[in-house]
């Protein structure tokens, strides 16, 4: 156990797990939350979902993290205090913080619901807060964020297969309904079931548009189409079968962070077709402008979405009974679960059950 | 000269200027027209704009050039022969043809009037007709067109200054206005101040857009402020200049076909920014995915438009008074005019003064 120096007054002891260098090795840290600000409130966290940017920010992959590095940003938790001026909740409402805790509140994007997109968005961990204060995420027993930053889960919705929704839930439901992917008369591929594209099949077809999963094996394909409902499971290295679904496709979401080829993607799109990228791949990818041109096609990037949509995907998720497929762990198996997630051996998502299984790992 | 053996019956001598091999050079050529069927007009050419796709093809720089090979797809001509079933045109009327003379009709692209995305889609020239002839373009006497594929130019438009909106007329049109590009709240970047460029910047103007030229030298900055009157130049290799307009477009239409980097144009986009790629350069791009997940951003590919949507940009172009910058040349200038062209050296666009100086070279 280590204590960090220079906590402020008024602050409250926090503790939770976090990695110390790029080993991304997990153990017991005690560390500090901010008192809550007028505009706050303070969360006990309940269950916070692992996301697979959590194990690349544990070892440094994308060459920015700050240790000591609590992860986590699939928050679900239970208000605990509120500031004098919040309005939107209540103590004992159930909560959910997702990927950014902070924004600028007046650029473009802040002004038009996008907070996502703006450039001084403050994320969750690894991000530092207006007080210069390295923010620490969810694997953790509270965390203290502004009212804005947070939305309500309902009642309806099942709290810790809810956790997912926070990351990979919006990172399915906003591009679909930007790129106008929402529809019977629409046919959506997704690359990749994982995390995000399996939450990807359920949103696709709770608004009702035909949905493919695209997958580099055959062996998710029960899960895709049994499990999940899919109306087509394809084989990305079997050519016969992407030859045949040349130019069918409206819209692709494309999950996969790990370096891969888009251009057979390309291929599979309809004219006007958009490819959207979710997957921030280390190595930069070719394409032929030819490939775009052919069929005034896109290229496009997602990130999350902004606070009013992640409440609009979460009242949509609740209406329609859409919850992520999950593995409840417990926290000193976490160190375990990110070997496995490096593995991709997890159907889908873990949650880490923090509020009955965190304060047993204090010594 | 040379004539082409297996000419059909009833078909109509034409006489123009063909390339015979790679090295593109361009002399005489008598061929033939098929005769002119029940919805297909015949249209004496006036004028017709070298687009640089035309040089592409004369030496085979995209590996599919059918030699001999009469290049032009910027044709203005007038009605002289009509068919039976012809609804659109009268005898006289000056009309125009682009890119494409034919498509499939049926498919989706077809039906939504974008019959240019239309895989089937037939060339003006370098194409093959349903009948299983080759397509000859607008470097000659006359050409044959369903009158689908023909469009109505309006009297108030300058006939040889219109030839150029054919191709890059509505090459620039189409994307500004499918992209949202349009209108004083938008800002647009136009990559390359060439043939389409500078017809992109009056368009922009004429939407009441923001028009920032984006050009690797100053060279063409006085042109593109005084002349055309954009908003804004923009020098990409200027690291300083570059730097304080990141953020700042909605959207960029790169008109450049010679490989360059698309990087740094994706950093001048907002949020939601789009990048328009209408070059077919030869070496794929790279692309980081991260560049386009922060932000939302997209790359596109856009080709010419369709029929209905280029007799707007027509009627649209009549409006408000915009032609291209054009240096007229007589049809035994074309071989000195297309060494110039690979230089650059043309302040925008060539038209061939087809009617007053075809005939002269036939011998």
């Amino acid at each position: 156990m280590e204590r960090l120096s220079g906590e402020k007054e008024q602050s409250v002891e926090a503790f939770g797990w976090a990695a110390r260098d790029s080993s991304g090795h997990l153990s017991p840290f005690v560390f500090s939350r901010r008192k809550t600000g007028e505009e706050e409130v303070r969360v006990k966290v309940l269950y916070c979902g692992i996301c697979h940017s959590d194990l690349h920010c544990l070892k440094n992959e994308w060459h920015s993290s700050i240790y000591p590095l609590v992860p986590g940003h699939e928050i679900i938790g239970e208000v605990s205090e509120i500031g004098s001026k919040v309005s939107k909740f209540n103590l004992g409402d159930k909560v959910g913080v997702g990927c950014i805790v902070d924004s600028c509140r007046t650029c473009e994007s802040c002004r038009e619901d996008q907070e996502n997109y703006c450039t001084k968005a403050i994320a969750t961990y690894n991000g530092v807060h207006h007080d210069g204060t390295i923010n620490y995420g969810g694997y953790s027993d509270h965390i203290v964020v502004d009212e804005r930053y947070a939305v309500k889960i309902p009642h309806t919705l099942p709290l810790v297969s809810a956790a997912p929704l926070l990351c990979a839930g919006i990172s399915m439901y906003s591009p679909m309904k930007y790129f106008g992917l929402t529809g019977p008369d629409k046919h959506v591929g997704i690359v990749g079931l994982g995390g995000l594209g399996h939450i990807g099949v359920r949103f696709a077809k709770a608004f009702g548009t035909k949905v493919t999963v695209v997958s580099s094996t055959t062996g998710k394909s029960k899960d895709a189409l049994d499990t999940l409902g899919a109306d087509g499971f394809l084989v990305s290295t079997d050519e016969d079968q992407m030859k045949a679904a040349m130019g069918t496709m409206d819209g692709i979401i494309d999950t996969v962070s790990a370096s891969h080829s888009i251009s057979p993607l390309i291929g599979l799109l309809k004219s006007n077709g958009k490819l959207v990228l979710l997957g921030a791949t280390e190595k930069p990818f070719d394409i032929s402008a030819f490939s775009l041109i052919l069929g005034r096609k896109s290229i496009a990037g997602s990130g999350i979405g902004g606070m009013q949509e992640t409440q609009e995907m979460i009242d949509f998720a609740a209406e329609h009974g859409i919850k992520a497929e999950i593995e409840i762990i417990s926290m000193d198996y976490v160190n375990t679960a990110m070997d496995r997630l490096a593995k991709g051996d997890v159907r889908y998502r873990f949650v880490i059950d923090i509020s009955n299984t965190l304060a047993a790992t204090r010594s």
